[in-house]
């Protein structure tokens, strides 16, 4: 975001693809835009790894259900040779081969089914194969969503106009929700609005906004941002009726490093003009414990009073 | 790429070596080289890594066969001291302790089929110890395949000569087809080409290429670089037949950091003379869904219109 | 720690909150804060992978034996169809399935006892299946735990008031403990204490100490960190009276690139008031071996003499 | 490495320790010291993730016979209520014991002996879950030795005195042995030797030597690295007798990022003075194949020719 104050609309890498309506960001910081025409096996390794853990369960579990499906009906259809069943109906044989997927792709193998002949050891020899191979891959997968670096930062829902000093400022707050330190971190904002250019049409506009403080050393309590709205905000004159009418979107880049796992990490949100709140003033969010230890109020990272 | 435009061949490494036929680059960035005298040993891990998929299944198979293999053959010469395998031919027992060994190496161990003596139960125990070790690799080396970082950056197969401003442009077109952000991606353009030096002789020139435009913020749309044949550009005179002549060669570094892991990724490309297209321009490849939202096509990345 | 001398406190990212009682760093440089309103959950990961090994086994192994009982309960509700496991009463019919269920988990599966029908089986696939996972997620935790980057560095327990030149210095001292290299690295050292502003009140001053030498190349002995109490220094004209009275706290951050993993790490430490040592000279720890070879004693890093 | 030319010792990080007799870094890069009162377990990680292979093979191979001879000794010991094992001498339940605690410990769990009493249930409930783990553990130090970050960057084991325009240069040169590329690399060469200070005494002097070229683009092919003996060299007036009796030491860091991981990978390396080689020079280690390929002979790296 080395971007000028006045720096032109592409170096933001938006081209020209640019909507006078709808967020360029949505609210939790992905962008607003569909890709097509692409695999979806490139992509697959990157669901898996961002998607929830219970759908990600969920996911595992069914694949583990359809392989057992599939293995029991291979054994039945080739005659499941399989020891203790024996003069048994298809059903039968079916669901006793089904089980016995289950204990060769996990290698519990407990033996009182067994495969007896070639056909059907061979069968038991892959899908063991098959179960270890499988169960490294989500191995592989379960670490990646443990380590995979990210910024614990969490927004204040809204963007409040609060005195300050002499005059005004645009404020938001953010907070590290994660026991696991934020270092050196850096935010900036670029903030995107209609306006008119040379022949009288509604442009997409894109100024950077200059802040109060855009880095601090540590990120221990919870961190104001504030941009002034003073001579040197884009901002400075626009009434109430600008900030609805010329769908200002504030998109904000947060960038530190994880102590965790010592890396660089980034965090994103986007503000619309419906989240700006007038008047307003953050309450504190610190407090201390018994102990005289400062207590950060993560819960109350959006807490605000209106005033007068 | 910190190289000025007019930096001597030695600092992009390249040294003396240089041919003035064939590429250095090949289209999809990998170096046109053979390396002789190392180590197989030490590429494994490499190879092993980026390999297709599909290739990389079939030689653990492969392996898990073999081992097997190897495992029956043993246990058939000791004498095969496993349990429900009496007064059988060779084969027989052979085809039995391979079955075995394979239970034994997945860990499956059904046990219908189980080790007696001390000599099959001291074999039986280092084989397990052998499979558990394989495997723990197999889950390395796929966590490996997995997570390492890739810049998914695809370029446009061709480079276009296109009308741009007053006068003409190089212009090629990168997309980023994973749903994992690429974030400040930065673009550098190297030239090779014939040239004839004081003496006369035919040598290998190189220069950097000045790019309208060599970084962007985000990189959610498709982005199409600009080398501007102006009087900055060293290809401002050259004719469509120098083109083919001086056996032009454009070599692209995109860096990027990708958001998945947040590491920073590196793409390479290569364009020789043939690549190119005179007069022609990208057609646009971004539409809008029914809800209004951008639409990258990637499979139109190199959708483009010759002109009159 | 980009603070110029002089920088006002917002820039450290303690903000407005900072007590002049207590410390903001506790000597093994852990910020002296609690976090509330954030689950759990969000930081479990964190957790598992800085507790103590012993506590992490613990962890795990009540886990298993919470995870079995739970198991075993539910094969003891279900009838438990397991063979071998007949005409037992309920206590033993538990204590069975309890053992059925750790072969499960863990997979072994022996098979003395084994399921036999289908809501057994089904209970018992599933069993496996969670098994498997669970230990998945265990790899990924070790391998989490083994391969956090983390800076080795011993820091020396107290800060000295040694004689320098002609005049005095602060001094303290910190040595690799690990036999991987820490290369460049750098140390910076915020100093806090207690000032009078304007209006009389006391308030939390902070100033960034120079040091004699705040980075060097290789770090292979150990490495004594010097504050000339010079005319640069804030701390010149204090008392040992001030020393005590103003509660000074100094706050250590060291940086450097930690070679095994080749990532960068950091380090802190925070010294109070009371680790002050006046007028003492640390003993020199590195000494020879038979063969000549420096050799670096970590066990007497803070060994001090008081002088005169 | 960003010393200036006559920057004092101390900067280095070795201080004052430093002999004049004996290297600081062996020819293999490591530095030439030892650290004694520090903890084993704290460079366990460290020690099995850098050692050899076969070293680490053994390794984990001797401690899974240890630890299944600790819990066969249990389990005779407690007398061993295990299936098919009665009637036998101690030695020979005590071998069973063996057996079973492998097939156990690996989870392969035949069942052809399997526990019967809860003591002896509950220790093989136990080991089974110490196997998992302890497999875990070994599939992390695996993922840990591959994916470890290692510039594979090969060093001539000579450095030469070769002509070098109209004067004369120290050279050695580096290649990459790996097929991942490494870009960008940056070489760096200190230079330790003895010198006399104002009291005569014989000290250690360091200087940096500047370098023709110190980094490139891409490292495809050899690389020689320059210091030309002319007037900017503190070498420049040394005769041969210098060279060995003030013990020039020549300590080499190289640093790029390594393609396959995206990381920044350093390599050193250090020549004494029985490693120069006066009027000599490199032969070529660069042909083409069949194709008309650039062919990088790794193994001819260091073959030089002694010049009349």
């Amino acid at each position: 975001m080395s971007i000028k104050n006045n720096a032109p609309t592409k170096e933001l890498g938006f081209g020209k693809y640019i909507a006078t309506e709808g967020r360029l960001m949505r609210a939790n910081g992905t962008f607003n835009i569909e890709r097509k025409g692409t695999s979806v096996t490139k992509n697959l390794y990157f669901d898996l790894i961002v998607m929830s853990p219970w759908r990600f369960f969920l996911t595992i579990f069914v694949t583990y259900l359809a392989i057992n499906i599939f293995f029991a009906t291979i054994y039945t259809l080739v005659g499941a040779q399989l020891s203790s069943v024996e003069g048994q109906q298809v059903m039968g044989i079916w669901i006793e081969s089904f089980f016995f997927s289950t204990q060769t792709l996990t290698t519990v193998g407990y033996g009182r089914v067994a495969p007896v002949g070639i056909l059907t050891n061979s069968i038991a020899s892959f899908e063991s194969f098959i179960g270890l191979l499988g169960f490294a891959l989500v191995s592989g997968l379960l670490y990646g969503r443990f380590s995979r670096p990210r910024a614990t930062v969490n927004f204040s829902e809204n963007l409040l106009v609060s005195p300050f000093q002499n005059g005004k400022a645009l404020m938001f707050r953010i907070v590290n929700t994660s026991k696991s330190e934020l270092i050196n971190p850096e935010v900036q904002v670029m903030f995107a609005f209609n306006d008119i250019d040379d022949t009288g049409a509604i442009v997409r506009a894109f100024r950077s906004l200059p802040l109060q403080l855009s880095q601090v050393m540590f990120f221990v309590y919870s961190w104001t941002i504030v941009h002034p709205l003073d001579e040197n905000s884009p901002l400075q004159d626009w009434s109430e009726k600008d900030m609805e009418e010329r769908k200002p979107e504030f998109m904000v880049l947060v960038r530190a490093t994880e102590e965790a796992n010592q890396q660089i990490v980034y965090a994103r949100c986007s503000y619309a003009h419906e989240d700006i709140v007038f008047n307003a003033r953050f309450k504190p969010n610190i407090g201390k414990n018994e102990d005289g230890i400062p207590v950060v109020q993560v819960d109350l990272l959006n807490e605000y009073e209106l005033l007068g």
